[in-house]
């Protein structure tokens, strides 16, 4: 195929973000970081940056409201700043919305977006409003790291233990019982559509962490995709033959999970892998840490870091496979 | 009208951004700073933070290639930080494209981007990529500047200066010239073609005026918008019956200039004063001051600080009127 004739399609987000990360060293010699969110030296800590932007018919399931939108173009930010074992110190809020916009949405959009910088006790400091065809959230969340304490996706080390903060794939399940439009009278059932409709980001986790993890990144895209960001961009700063091994026997998983799955066709590794949007923190922890860890905060074991230079996954059989790299992309055909 | 049946239209952008900052400070007990940028305080300088989108619909005329809208995105940002009188230390930008948009364009957007950056002296640091319906950039802009040095809407003291770092109404011009679709070969409208799809921000006058200005910002909605900025932000700040004064006389405007507008059946003091884009930053200073100013950059005084408690226009009769405020708004009916 002819270079003019491609579309953005063809390389989908991860191959667009690389091309921006090739450019940007060709022009100014440096490199992005590649992690969630940027660093700037600032005496004896980091300033961290990261901005998301979210988009009405690429983001928001027709159930969630206006409000639930506000609240989640906060959630996006902060957890990128948690994912960075940061403390979120400012917001910045820019809405574009079409012109026949109900000022009472208007108004919900607003208020949820306040509520979450409430809960996550960041101000609000600035933003504009813009005009456009559908409803455009964009936010730039602003935080503070001790350095040396700052969370990057490497640093891991041979049998450090890999890590989750929660559960997940209950907002996959949730946004597939949305999708099907069925009627559950289930509190596990809600509890999924809760967590689909509003996230919320472990920011006091991510706080936690800085003290004791060796590496984090927030779950979005999955956590197969999130598995190889680590080993990739371990690979990419240093000569190691680090693996990971994770293992299904150790997902928490709940019974009910497994049953509501089950109702709307799922494979329940597939939700719990291969979709995101949960917004826990997957994170490499020492042994001895670990221990520490336990008085301070919940988290789930799900394997180790190994020397087998590659990406395994132990079924419940006790076979040990390749992991899929799948995750959610955006702009892929 | 009944509440539930408005339309943000009713209330339009500035109506909006009130009511996000009443909002704001009934939540949070405190308020926005109302400036082009949000200061938070770090040691001996104030972090700066802003951040603006673009949208193809509302903000890029047909006529804009796609480097240019890179090139702006990164322009309109590093203008606020600019007119707070602070140094770029860093760029994050967010991109929305449609999924069929060619490779191509996209990789001339990158390079806009990448090639204001260099222009700027400003890394780019961050961002992500995003899928929708039309292009959509987004960009957040942070710098520093030290304590004391910051350039607010207000500070200002009767007798001060009024200046501006440049001509004004040359991008308006250039919008109308491009509207009209007239074949001008003409070096003028030349000028004013490419001030309209490249705009320049005054980052370096915006470093030099935090030595030496009471107040700034960047002339982005109109002259008499912004002036009306200032005076407003005065009052909000101080109890004071200051007033502005400035003069048609004294305003900066090339005979080219006058030739073009009526070509384009325009008023040259309504393109001068109430469309904007020009980037130019509107600043007050001391008399002395001005005096050192003007062995280190180019301004132009256009009027004074009054204690008349109005803003008020002589015209090229002398007649006095108060200045209409119009200025260009978004979302408004």
């Amino acid at each position: 195929m002819e270079f003019n004739s491609l579309n953005v399609s063809d390389i989908g987000e991860k191959g667009l973000i690389n091309r921006i990360i090739e450019k940007n060293s060709k022009f100014s010699g440096k490199n992005f970081i590649g992690d969630d969110a940027a660093l700037i030296e600032n005496n004896e800590n980091y300033l961290i940056a990261t901005s998301d932007m979210l988009i009405q018919s690429a983001h928001f399931p027709k159930q969630m409201s206006y409000y639930q939108m506000g609240f989640k173009v906060v959630t996006v930010n902060i957890s990128d700043i948690a994912a960075m074992g940061g403390l979120s110190i400012g917001f910045l809020f820019n809405i574009s919305i079409p012109k026949n916009l109900k000022l009472l949405y208007f108004d919900e959009i607003i208020e949820g977006v306040l509520a979450a910088c409430k809960y996550y006790n960041v101000p609000l400091i600035g933003g504009d409003t813009n005009e456009s065809s559908e409803i455009i959230l964009s936010g730039t969340a602003l935080g503070y790291v001790n350095k040396n304490k700052q969370l990057l996706k490497h640093g891991f080390k041979k049998d450090d233990l890999i890590a989750i903060t929660g559960e997940l794939g209950l907002a996959p399940l949730g946004f597939e019982l949305l999708n099907k439009n069925m009627d559950f009278t289930n509190e596990f059932a809600d509890l999924a559509i809760y967590k689909a409709l509003k996230p919320i980001a472990k920011n006091k986790e991510g706080i936690i962490l800085s003290d004791y993890a060796t590496s984090a990144t927030d779950i979005t895209d999955g956590l197969s995709e999130e598995l190889y960001e680590l080993f990739e961009s371990d690979k990419l700063n240093s000569k190691s033959n680090r693996g990971i091994k994770i293992y299904e026997s150790k997902f928490p998983i709940e019974k009910e999970f497994i049953n509501l799955s089950n109702q709307v066709n799922k494979d329940i590794f597939d939700l719990f892998l291969n979709i995101g949007e949960d917004f826990e923190i997957l994170f490499t922890i020492n042994k001895n840490s670990a221990k520490k860890l336990r008085k301070l905060m919940n988290f789930y074991v799900i394997g180790e870091i190994t020397d087998s230079n590659k990406i395994e996954i132990v079924d419940l059989d006790g076979n040990v496979k390749i992991l899929p790299k799948k995750g959610y992309e955006h702009l892929s055909n």
